[in-house]
């Protein structure tokens, strides 16, 4: 395809190579969770996010804004991990509509031990292919893509 | 999570800035060509790398390798496609065991249209927001971040 007015070559070049990177380096975190731990990148994500929460809880509304590989599927993804013990779903004591997916003690030890696995393969695939300047220079540069939006918020009045 | 050896606070920001960045432009863009072609993001992506391939034509297989986005329902993502028209599949020539999909003139005309939303998509929420260098520094950064085995091959010898 042609490149077409709004979008220079080299500007085109610099996106493609986003997503190849991006492709490349989450392939190959995804490949060692699921060999180390059988913990595809989207489920290390939720237990992620839910670790980070307070209470270690989010509404399932919210879990699914904040988790960043992937919105679709997150019902079936939290049906798996509830089957398999890593959290729980419960209403939200302050909104009857609300349901909050909680982190199991289960859930926060296998995370524990995933987040070796995850920290190595970063440190492996991507800032360690980077100089300590480059690894600033790269954060910087991407911060000006970042929406504030996917910024976390609370959980659930009632569970503060 | 503290931080643990291996990884710094610093390069654990980086990395982490990277996935929202990622998450936030994806969001945006598949958002737009969903209202204005009613075509995720997935399809407009098979439909790319498609157009892209000697003969319009790959292999399944190796569609599914180059579809940056996502690996998994491949298969029901193409059997949507060839119900709409946008691509056909057909065994492979040179190798029994081979399937490939083929994009048809309706998908290529389809993506045509698509093209100028995802263009105009990736000025605003990308390239828009950096300098000319700043777009060069960051095409650098991640080139460093490929993996080579992502570039394109061969569909299959009996389409050349």
């Amino acid at each position: 395809m042609e490149v077409q007015e709004g979008l220079s070559a080299a500007e085109l070049s610099a996106w493609r190579t986003f997503l190849r990177a991006h492709a490349t380096v989450t392939r190959r975190l995804e490949a060692e969770l699921v060999a180390e731990h059988d913990l595809p990148l989207a489920s290390y994500d939720v237990l992620v996010q839910l670790s980070e929460a307070p209470g270690r809880a989010l509404r399932m509304t919210e879990l699914a804004d904040r988790v960043l590989l992937s919105r679709s599927g997150l019902t079936r993804l939290a049906d798996r991990l509830e089957r398999d013990g890593l959290l729980t779903r419960m209403a939200c004591p302050s909104d009857a509509r609300g349901t909050l997916a909680v982190l199991s003690d289960v859930g926060l030890t296998r995370l524990e031990e995933a987040w070796r696995t995850h920290r190595r393969g970063v440190a492996e695939h991507v800032t360690g292919k980077l100089t300590t300047d480059e690894v600033a220079a790269l954060g910087e540069l991407l911060g000006k893509l970042v929406d504030e939006g996917l910024l976390p918020e609370d959980a659930c009045d009632g569970k503060r």
